[in-house]
């Protein structure tokens, strides 16, 4: 498959919904928790909604040459008293449309999440990848990431 | 030392900002990273502020019967279309001065926390604990969570 040349970084749209969630179920682990049904579920455009009304966390999709949802990834900005009073970005579902894989898409994503992070004078990124992903650890140590701490869950 | 009967868990105001700054200084990673000087620096105040207007960032502290704070925890509450649109809830920042630890404050905090979340809907509850802190990720899977996840780390 050729190199995608170039996607583009945009805010999410209320008509990506469904092609996000497509991507957040073809996963080993998302594929348990999602509801891939047509129509979608309302919860999934109750949660877009909820999302743009949080004016710390963007939603964001990469967008290939033909206007195609390739990727998407959510940012948000955490103020906090630690460090200085620093604020932190968490980045969270991370996600490449299967067939778009290895092209370079994934850290696209992240570089501009870091850029988002630094323009928004975070001193830190930082991100939970669960244990099974082994690649995905692996990716986000090239970009620089160290895995400095444990990723601790309570689910209900 | 006698247990602590009780502490109450009350939105954290301007005037507690030194006095979380001296707890998260009291630590041994928290140390090198903050500044405990008097004046406090304008920073944390700054950051007081930035939280103020996050409606989705709660930042608590645990007083004691006298009024005397004695803990602190950061919750934030993060939309996000996975596990069928779930709100999931971050904890940070958990502290209890070191003159009153092991008398139950920080499960009080904890309890407090996941209590919120159950309130806001969230089906997880996640954390971030540093590789070195074995006796916190002792005390977290005491409270049910588990090592499930990778916390990756990017420091500008």
């Amino acid at each position: 498959m050729a190199a995608i040349s170039s996607v583009t970084i945009r805010r999410a749209r209320r008509e990506d919904v469904g092609i996000i969630v497509a991507m957040l179920a073809d996963d080993p682990l998302g594929s348990a928790r999602e509801r891939l049904e047509e129509p979608l579920p309302a919860c999934y455009f109750r949660a877009f909604d909820a999302l743009e009304q949080a004016s710390q966390i963007k939603l964001v999709v990469a967008e290939d040459a033909d206007g195609i949802v390739v990727g998407c990834l959510q940012l948000c900005i955490l103020p906090g008293l630690s460090s200085q009073g620093a604020s932190r970005a968490l980045v969270e579902d991370v996600r490449v449309a299967s067939q778009c894989r290895s092209q370079g898409i994934g850290e696209r994503l992240m570089q501009w999440a870091i850029a988002d992070a630094r323009g928004n004078a975070c001193k830190l990124v930082e991100l939970f990848t669960h244990n099974t992903r082994v690649e995905a650890q692996r990716f986000y140590k090239r970009l620089g990431f160290a895995p400095s701490h444990v990723g601790m869950t309570l689910r209900f």
